[in-house]
């Protein structure tokens, strides 16, 4: 930190992103990326775009933007393209939250929302899960805030039911509702559609996972025709060429391949129900994951030194040194292959602490 | 606006990028890109990371840092790789400015400082050029606040020479000095030989111009190791994985390309010094230049006029419709061909007001 550096963030803790080390070749199963290759449309059209760098992308990213809405079943104007879903959260952080209006979000949750409200410099509330990890509306109902839920949540996967969140919404029309659907893909059942009725409703999402585009830095937000045009304004103000050509034209593509993007979400479910009942066999206990990650824990081994052991093994998992959770280490869940030789190492340590 | 976005966001005035219209196809010349495509090196190495969107970027863009480094003269810690310089720019307001230290700038310049300052909302000061357009240094001195210079200014053109940034610089070792130099491949010598000798120093770059890579968003700052770190800690709470892979992929085959990167500045130059000559003897004003654009004005014909009568024939060139500069209009200088199609235009447009 320098002398120059204004005391307002002198103290910010900025966002861990998960570890990329470049030693050896791990089996990533740290980040929560995909295990396939973006659709070859996406591909294709990318680096087609390639030649026409020498231009500005259009800063209404509005190609993008109205393939974006057609797959949601909204209008063009209830959506924002944005770079990672992290920017149009920040955005939200920053046009719906000040010192009047606290951020309240799960204790246990997406790390970044913490950063963002002091980024921000708005009050913020972090409400504890309950015992069994899993958010409960009634906490965020009757109490003034921005709410920040990820549905489903991470890192424990849980996801609330539709009808509960409608309830949140429904509770307070006065205040804004964010639904991080970073995950959403993998099971869960999508609150965009209740963007008609409440306008008070921001859902976001992103290509970083089900659409394996975490390379490209993709996100969106959709609301009513009212709030989106707050993000706009935001957007224009910070970073108006926000989504680059080749990332726009990678998202259309994605977005017109959707058998593999359905085949691949198919994919990972499997993998995960697969790996689920492995380890469920093998002792662990877990939480009720919806998304493309587990949650696991052992009487046998700590969180620490399971991550430990498979990272000498070569296999990269995250472990979160936080209270509540420390027992627990985060999986991806990556290809069958991958899923096979994790928990053929698992079961490999498992003998040996036996 | 809705009901829902904060009181400090509601008289925020956004940037307004140069038009995109797309009704018909134009001769380009209002948003200063290069009428050249990027390089065939950076358009390869970009193409061929599309394969690998599936994987975050690297979020300390260590490849790219490094040889940016290497090209500039410094080391690796004294740069920081932004989304766009817009993104470095950013974030110096928000770590070097605040109500207790004001930004100062000319009141001519790139229009989004101003936009940053509001964003921000820290106080701000627009020194006015002096009569011919030129930057005072002697305003800048001996006044608190943190001084953002773009130089070469725009849309003027006119340069500092380095002896005068560094009087700006030395004057004062207690407030930040940023000089943006988006421009300065076009025949300014850079201000980065200073970063070494003070640590209140901040130069920013980008691609978007001399480097044929608008459409992808890379930018960066160069500053003393002390400085980038405070930038940096500003990153890692907004945006850690700022560049996308394939931008990244873009940016390193862009500087390994040095002889076409040359080359291209070059040209601009040659095209510059040509359009210019060929303006003046049609009886034209305008700024002594050092940009890729000219700032151009009639005492046969307005400002507004000129851009309207342009755009008829099919060449966008950008007026600004603010005080004592709606006279000129900024034509970006693009190609020989380009060039020469606009100086006809223009002689046509002469012999009709005669």
């Amino acid at each position: 930190m320098s002398k120059f550096l204004i005391d307002k963030y002198s103290a910010l803790k900025p966002y861990t992103p998960g570890e990329q080390p470049r030693e050896r070749k791990y089996i990533k199963l740290n980040t929560n990326e995909s295990p396939f290759p973006p659709s070859r449309c996406a591909q294709r059209l990318a680096a087609r775009e390639a030649r026409r760098l020498y231009l500005y992308p259009d800063p209404n990213v509005t190609a993008l933007t109205s393939l974006m809405a057609e797959e949601l079943g909204v209008s063009a104007d209830e959506v924002i393209m944005t770079n990672g879903s992290d920017e149009v959260l920040n955005f939200a952080f920053m046009a719906f939250c000040d010192e009047n209006r606290e951020a309240l979000f799960p204790d246990i949750t997406y790390g970044f929302y913490r950063v963002f409200a002091a980024l921000s410099g708005v009050p913020y509330t972090e409400i504890p899960l309950g015992d069994d990890l899993t958010v409960s509306p009634d906490d965020y109902i009757g109490r003034r805030g921005t709410v920040f839920i990820a549905n489903p949540n991470a890192p424990t996967g849980i996801a609330l039911p539709l009808s509960e969140i409608e309830r949140i919404v429904a509770s307070d029309p006065g205040r804004v509702v964010v639904v991080d659907e970073a995950y959403v893909d993998f099971g869960t059942e999508s609150a965009v559609s209740l963007i008609k009725k409440y306008d008070n409703l921001l859902v976001t999402g992103t290509f970083s996972k089900s659409r394996s585009m975490a390379g490209a830095r993709l996100g969106y937000g959709v609301g009513s025709a009212e709030l989106i045009p707050d993000l706009v304004r935001i957007k224009y103000s910070t970073n108006p060429y926000n989504v680059n050509r080749m990332t726009a034209a990678a998202g259309l593509g994605a977005l017109l391949d959707r058998k593999y993007f359905k085949c691949n979400c198919k994919k990972i479910i499997e993998n995960r129900e697969w790996t689920a009942s492995e380890l469920s066999a093998l002792g662990f206990e877990m939480t009720p994951t919806r998304a493309n990650f587990l949650f696991v824990k052992s009487d046998k081994i700590s969180g620490k030194e399971l991550y430990l052991a498979l990272r000498r093994e070569g296999i990269l998992v995250r472990h979160f040194d936080s209270p509540r959770i420390s027992d627990y280490v985060r999986i991806t869940v990556g290809s069958k292959k991958q899923m096979q030789i994790l928990v053929d190492k698992i079961k490999n340590l498992s003998e040996m602490t036996k």
